[in-house]
Parts: C-alpha cells; structure tokens; sequence
C-alpha cells in the first residue's frame, strides 16, 4: 500500500513538472530568452550605430591578423582563421546574450585542433567543428552546463598557462625560421626546437623581435586616451587599440619593400591565400587525404574521444568571458551555449574552424564601446572585404611577425597569481595545479586537464567519505551523557568510517552511559548509511542506552524502514541535556 | 616569509609523521597484529583440538564438492578447485584475523575467472590469482581498503543477485545434459540455453533435480538439531552440514552401480581427475595455448583492465564475511586484505585459481564450533587425502549432481529483501540498483559493478555540488536582515550554485537590508569557493550592507589572501540579530 502511494505521489509529481516544463518551453518569455536579438533589435536607438561601427571596425582589424595567426596554430592555411569569424559573427548577433562578446577562433581551442589538422586535413577541423557544436548545443539545451564546474581553479589555470606556454613554444619555429615541425605539445615544441635550431635564420628572429617591442610600445602608447579624448589623443588610441593590424602591416610593407627593391623574398611568408569567401555546403562528413579516403567512422576514429576535451573548454571560455563582461555579472549560461553551439555546427557549413568566445577581442569590443551585439556586423563586413579583395595583399605577411603576434599575446594571458596563495593555504590544490601544468606540457593539454579534473573529483569524494564528527562527553547533575554529532551528510562511502569512529568513541565509556547521536545536520541519508547506521544502534543498544536525536523525518522513515524495532530511540529536543531525565528513569 | 613558515611546518610534521609511521611498523604489537598465530597459538588449549577438528570435517566435506564445482564453474579441471583450498588453507591460519574464515574457491569470485580459461588455458587463471594478490596486498599495505567503501549497498546487492542468476544459468548446461558452450554472462547462457535445449537428455535433469530435492530435504533433515545434542540428533546434525558431500557420494554411487550393472556410462561424469599434490614452482609468467606461445605481456593484454574488478570483489567478500562473523563487530580490514593477498599470492605457486573468504564454508566453521584458525589444517589435510587416494572414486561424480549443488547454493545467495525499501525511500537508489542488474545480466558482472560504482559517484558528486542553503528574514527591532545560511560545506564544483542562489536570494530585498552569510556550519573551503564568495561579496558590497558572520580560521585567512580589503566583514556573534546594533549604526 505504502508503495502505491509512493508511487501515485512520484507520477504526480512527475505529470506536473512535465507540465510545467513544456509551458516554460512554448512561452514568449522563453522565445525571447533564446532569441535575443528580438529582445534588442526593435530597441535600437540611431545614436548606437557609430559606436557600434568603430567597435567593429577595431575588433576586426584585430580578428583578421589574430584570425590568421590562430589558423596557423592549429595548421590551416590562414584563410581559415578567417572563414572562422565569418558565419560565427552573424550567428552570434542573433543568438548571443551578452553584446561585449565576439566569437572566433582562440588560441587555445586552436592549439586543441591542430592534432585534427597536422597530418590529415583542414576537413578534420570542420568537422571537430561540427561536431563540438553539436555537443555544446546538447549540453546547453540539457541544461548540462553545469558539468564545466567539475573543472576548478587551479585546474582551468594550469591548464590555460600551460596552453600560452604550448602555443608560444609552438611559434618558436616560425619565429627563428626553423626547419621541421613545431610539436604537438609544449616538451616536443622544445624538443624539436633545440633539435633544429641549427637551421635558424638571422632575419626571422630580427622581425619577429621587432614586433614584439613594437607591440609593447604601441600599447604604452595608448595609454590614458579614451575614445572621447582630443583627436591627437583618439588617434594615438585608436591605433594603439589596432596595434595587431598595425605590426602586420609594418612586417607585410618590409616584406613588400624587399621584394620591389632586391626582387627576392629572404623572409618566410603567408603566402597564397585562399581568395574569396568559402564555399557553403555540408560540413565534411568524409573526406581523402592523400591517396586514402577517410568514411565517417574512419575520420571519427582519428577524431577520437579525447577530442570532447575540446567543447567542454569552449564552454568555459566563453562562460569566463560572459562572466568578466556581464553588466551586472549575471549571465544565462544555457543561452551562451546555444549560441556558441549554434555558432559552431552552422559555421562549419562555411568551413569554419571551431571557434568560441574571445578574451582579447571581447576586451576590445568592450573597451571601444560597443552598445549591441550588432557591432558584428561591422566586423563580419570587414571580414568579407579582406577576404575578397585583401587576400593577395595578405600574401606578403612574414611568419615571423605572426610568431611575434602571438607569443606576445600568450605572455599577456599567461597569470601566475593564484598560485603562491595556492601554497599558503592549501598544498593539496598547489599539488594538483602542479599536475595539471605538467602533464599539460609533458603529454599534452587535452591529457592535463582530464587528469586534473579527475585527480580533483577524486580527491572531493575522499573529502566526502571523511565527514566530521564531534564527539563531547556532557558532564549533566544526573550523570554523563556521551554525544556524537554527526556535523555533516553521511553518504554510503562514509558509511564504514562512521561506524568506527563512532565504535571507537563509545568503547572509552562505561557501559552505564547513555549515548546521543545528533543528527541535527543530518540533511538526508541513503540507503547504505542508513543501514549501516541501523547495525550501529543494534550493537551499541546491547550495552548502551542509546537515542537518536533530532534526526529529520525522512532519515528516520528510511531507518526505521531497515529496522524497524527501534523506532523508540528516535527522539527530539533542543538539547541532549534535555534527555537526562529519560535516562534517570529507565536505566 | 609566510611561505617559508608553512614549508618548515609541513617539513617538520612530515618528518614526525615519518618517525611515528616507522616506529609502528617496527614494534611488536605491529607483529603480533601482522602475524595473529604468534597471539592465538600460544594460547592454545587442549580442549579446542577436538571442536577443531569436527569443524576442519565438516568443513572439508563441503570444501572438496564445492571446490570441484567451482572449478567446473570457472572451465578449469576439477581437482584445480582442491589445489585452491590447499596452500590458502595453510597461509590463512598463519595470516588470517578472524578464527571463523575459511579461504577458497567462491562462486562469484570463479565465474569472474571463467573468461580467462574458456579459450585459453589454466595457467591464466593461476597467473590471474598471482596479480590479484599482489593488487590485494598492496591495497592492505597501502591502508587503500576503503575504496570498497565506494561500493554502495544497491550495487552490492545487485551484483551478487546478478552473479547467482548468472552462475545458476550457466549450469543449465550441465543440468540438461546440453551440447555447446554456457557463456559468460547470464543472458549468453539464456541464449545458449535456448539454442541447445533440443541436445538435453532426460537421465541428467531427473538427477540434478534429485540432488536439489535431497539437498532440501537433508537441510531441514538438520533442523532443531544442535552439535551438543544427544547422538541420534548430533548424527542428524553432521549430516545435514556435510549435505554436499552427500549428495554428491549419492550421485557417485548411482552412476557406479549403472556402471556395474550395464557397464555403461549413460551419465555426463566429471572424468579423470588429476592425481595427487599439485606441483609447485612459479606462477605461469608465459605459456603455451594449442600451438601458440603467450608471453607475460601477451598474458596480460589478454586478462586486460577489467580484471582489476576481481581482487575488489574478493576484497568485499572476504571483508563482509569478516564483519558477519567477527566477535563484537570490531575487524582488522587491512590485515584480511594482507591475509588474503598473500593466499592468493603463495597459491598461485601452487596452482591455485584466484580465492577469497567463502560465506558458506565460513557459516559452516562458525555453526560447527571452530575455535582456531587451526581448523584450517584439518580441512587440508582432508584435502590432500581427496587428493592422494579419492581421484580416481571422483571420476564417477554425475556433472548433473554438481550442477544440482550449484543451482541450490544460487537460490540461497540471492536476496531481494533491500529492494522494496529501496523503491519506498529512494528512487535514485532503486534505479541504480536495477541498472547495475540490467548490466551484470546483459553485459557482464565486471561492467555491471563498475558502471554501478561510477553511476553512484557521479551522483555523489552532483550532491556534492548542490549544498544546501537556507535563507531567512530576520525581523529585528531596528530592521530587518537577510541571512543565507551556509548549512554544507561548499567544495569547487558548487561555488558557481552557491553564487546563483545567492545573487537570487538578495535580488528580492532592498538594497538598505543588511545581509548577513552564515558560515558556521561550513568546515572548509577550497580556493575556488573561497574565490567565488570574494566576488560574491564584492558584487554585493556595492548594493548591501554585508557581513560573514562565524566563518572559522582557516577559511578567513583563504578569503582574505584572495582580497584582503574585506577583513572588516568577517564578524563573530552568537546569532545574526546581534549585529543589528551595527547595522544601525553604520548604514
């Protein structure tokens, strides 16, 4: 009878929540929570549109150099970095929540797609691309987002400095015009860099460096301007913001200059670029590299299931954006997610690498104003010009510039101030930090972070089955009282410890005093510490006056439903003094 | 500074640390606790010599069937089940803690080697005890017993019921007389069962199902009858105990006399039996199947990962066995697993197949007066008689009474009393019990247990990641105040939780009501937690007036290396209504 009730109780319960979910589903609110751009386009006001284009135009003279450069990371020919901001760009406008924030290739997610690219073929990353937003999307419509706060601090930030390690170390070889390849993981980019650096050029290294110092001086030079200063002061602003665009076009003009004056090209350029826009169609769900034709399961299997690593960094990318660049801090991570899944899977019909939000040019959109997420457009527009008329200007662009570029922005996103608070206020965490950085670097990032949210997980489970218990003898005028308070949830794995802690204290008492489990904290327990907690009464009740105090109702059907003979032994009072009484008269 | 501070402080505690370890590990208590013979056999009493005996022969009598039958269980040659009661018979009463177990062959513990013997050969069952035992040691040594902890009731409970199912099925088999394999998890051998029914013979299930009715009937044959009864009862007694042997000596002499009479062998027998004491030597590290040599690391790609699974259920077992049967409740975990590693261990040089503490044999020792482990040597001494003189007797055991033996002891093991409290107290809990089932069935006993485990982690974890919060507005005199009490302690993977529900809370009030964060019930925090309440703090700092109220030590200091400006706003009180004086004064 019991069991049908539980049961009838369970289908209600279910049927109403059903209910109320398909309401919550086809209601206008949540039409407007998963399309945003309803919510601000009918809003828009005629003076946001200037901002909104200068916002655009400085984030995409930004996303084109970086867009290039992170192509090159993951092994794409550059154009791909662009593709990549293309569709995404105008998928974000519709979808995305936040206005600050712009979505592209990073170097991160670029540096996880090169093992997909190396060795195979840009087809590889469209579909890495496909299929991480698909795995976004699911997750963020399952509202599964959650699973990315397994993943804590020190792990995202061993794992992020190892990745600018990995990403600088991997430029080592554009930047000295090395032969070989670059490495997949930052002790083989060292590795292979010490091993080749015989082959190293003088005038590589020179321009590379030249960027880098250019870079800094640029961005000291932007220094106190604001947008709404004099002209002299908004010009110095504006270029220092475009500084990226700025140190290419010096490289692309020596480059150029060389070439009109001496007729030879000494420095490694881009070179041929793809021109014009991508071709739009299915993302490739089979492809040949070489001599050989990969099916689907074939690219999947090469794919691999470590490549999961991938979706799950996106997520957290683009939530830390979404957090830093919140108004009032609140963000709807689910519609974040949609929005980058949505990014992903419809980008990689315009072969589109995978992309996410990024740090650096969400700052700058931020920075430069931008009202609405309409500030995209501007910059898709920008996009599309480079790549229809730019392309065989772009050809003239040193490598080593973009090596410079990049290891500059790496050192920028490299942060290293967590970690002495780490070593003075928990060796466990600085320990696991450690692990992460190194297997980051020693065996590769997708490996790091695995390890490190694993090893995390584990150790919180260990925390879990230790609960802390408190265990006072209360001196009372009518005897001693020995109380046990169980401070904290007991779950099934900390079953066993429970019961030796609690055997342990009881053995130092004579039998004649009356033991008191507390279980005011007790917030629920299952079935295998119920039970285990049941064969403790049986046992201590042989030579104990035992009570089981303020144990909620629920904990106490579940004992009772084990064993039900001690159900006298549940009792409630504010304090275990109050019991004295009770033991006087019965023992 | 700080720094150094801590490193000395952790350095010194390590080193006494350290020092009390190895002081431990060399004392005689240590030794004693090591080696229980050294406690128990000086104390030995002249009276016990008898009760040991009578119980090492009632033991013996059901070890030498049972052991033949689960040697056929797990494919190997029937005399493997004797030589795995033999050496683990003499370490146990060396090693073993708890005078009432003995060690063997179980059922559960056979079908999990049954895939390392169907197809190959018994040497990967002997190689497999050897790598179990060291895995059991090393866990004993190590103190890492508690990760049986990690094995809930639900899962427990539905891998045992999943095994007997799946042991009872594969003898189906031999019940009937059938042709073709049994398979190696319950639905195979459904299937298999199905598929070869029309093979069965009529002679082989009319005597299986003899041996069951037997069984029964010797069972409440022994009923009300105690060891210290009058001699007609005592006999009734010892032979309802030594029912297996019984039942099987039935079996053997009607196929005996068929022999004589017809001299024909109309009854599946077990067979030639090898003859006297197994050989000893080295475990097999290489061997030889048909024409194909494997070598050690072939060996082990065979076994594969999954056998890991084996030495944990022989650890729960034998440590179940131990808590069922231990005086006063009190055992000695890690000297079991040592116990029972190096049985294992120094079995396998003598072909032992992989063993654990048997519930039945054990139950039998306890009800039969045992009062040493030198029960032990009775029932190998009785082994080595079977061994030396019985073979060629054993050759007439009917596989049909075996499998008769068998399918009664299943019935017996299976136990479904936790599942209706299950489904009244926790749904969660039943459908993990039933998926845990699902999959021993249909997939194996290895992944059912795994994936119970894993499932019921997972689950932990998302708890672990919801804490509960409980929000109040304190009326006082002079206004009110918001207080979020933090009943739980808030790990990592809850800090981001901990935020929304908070933000939430403080959105409905105004932004003159102080807030106040209760953390007295909060143990510890790790540095991602730490970091999202700073910022929940300086969030709220804006709008409110906000105080942590009772946060301890350790958790104050963590919050303060991440932003020292706040020091002000940790405050100590009894109740949250005591700071109203503040409140007024400041705001």
């Amino acid at each position: 009878m019991a069991a049908v009730t539980a049961d009838s109780q369970n289908n209600n319960l279910f049927k109403r929540k059903t209910k109320k979910c398909l309401k919550n589903i086809c209601s206008i609110k949540t039409l407007k929570k998963r399309l945003p751009i309803i919510q601000w386009l009918p809003k828009y006001k005629r003076e946001y549109i200037i901002q909104d284009i200068i916002a655009g135009i400085t984030v995409g003279l930004t996303a084109i150099p970086q867009g290039m450069a992170y192509a090159v990371i993951a092994g794409l020919p550059p154009e791909y970095g662009l593709y990549a901001s293309l569709t995404s760009g105008i998928i974000y406008v519709i979808f995305g929540s936040c206005y600050n924030i712009t979505v592209g290739p990073t170097a991160i997610i670029s540096t996880l797609t090169t093992r997909y690219v190396v060795g195979y073929s840009p087809d590889f990353a469209i579909l890495v691309a496909f299929l991480s937003g698909v795995l976004i999307l699911l997750l963020g419509v399952l509202n599964l987002g959650f699973l990315v706060e397994f993943i804590s601090m020190p792990v995202i930030n061993g794992f992020t400095n190892a990745a600018a390690l990995q990403i600088a170390a991997s430029q080592l070889k554009s930047f000295f015009g090395l032969q070989g390849s670059s490495g997949n993981y930052f002790a083989q980019s060292v590795y292979n860099f010490f091993n080749n650096v015989s082959t190293a050029k003088l005038s590589e290294p020179i321009l590379g460096s030249s960027t880098i110092i250019m870079l800094l001086l640029l961005k000291k030079m932007g220094q106190g301007c604001k947008r709404t200063d004099g002209i002299v002061k908004q010009v110095r602003w504006f270029i220092s913001l475009s500084r990226n665009a700025v140190v290419v076009v010096v490289g692309m003009i020596i480059a150029y200059t060389i070439k009109l004056v001496n007729d030879s090209e000494p420095l490694i350029l881009i070179g041929d670029i793809g021109h014009g826009l991508p071709q739009f169609g299915w993302p490739p769900f089979s492809t040949v590299v070489g001599n050989e034709t990969y099916s689907f399961t074939e690219m999947m299997q090469t794919i691999g299931v470590q490549a999961a690593v991938l979706p799950f960094v996106a997520i957290i990318e683009t939530v830390a954006i979404a957090k830093a660049f919140a108004e009032d801090g609140r963000i709807d991570a689910t519609q974040e997610m949609i929005a980058v899944g949505l990014c992903n899977i419809i980008g990689s019909f315009g072969r589109s690498m995978p992309i996410t939000g990024s740090f650096t040019r969400t700052a700058l959109n931020h920075i430069s104003g931008v009202k609405t997420p309409a500030g995209g457009v501007t910059k898709v527009l920008l996009l599309v010009v480079a790549l229809t008329y730019l392309t065989s200007t772009f050809y003239y662009i040193p490598k080593s510039s973009l090596a410079g570029l990049i290891i500059t922005a790496m050192f920028s996103m490299m942060d290293f101030s967590i970690v002495s608070s780490l070593w003075k206020n928990s060796v466990k965490e600085f320990l696991l930090w450690q692990v992460t950085t190194i297997v980051c670097l020693f065996l590769g990032l997708e490996y790091g972070i695995l390890i490190g949210v694993l090893a995390e997980a584990l150790l919180l489970l260990y925390n879990v089955s230790r609960p802390s218990l408190k265990v006072e003898l209360l001196k009372a005028l009518k005897g001693d009282i020995l109380v046990v308070n169980l401070c904290e949830n007991v779950s099934y794995c900390a079953a066993e410890y429970v019961r030796q802690k609690v055997m342990r204290a009881t053995s130092y008492t004579l039998t004649n005093v009356p033991i008191v489990l507390n279980g005011l904290n007790l917030r629920m327990l299952d079935f295998t510490a119920a039970s285990n907690l049941m064969s403790i009464i049986k046992d201590l009740d042989k030579t104990h006056h035992i009570i089981l105090l303020n144990f909620n109702v629920d904990v106490k059907k579940l004992c009772l439903s084990i064993d039900s003979q001690f159900e006298s032994k549940f009792m409630y009072a504010s304090s275990p003094l109050e019991l004295t009484e009770i033991f006087t008269k019965d023992v």
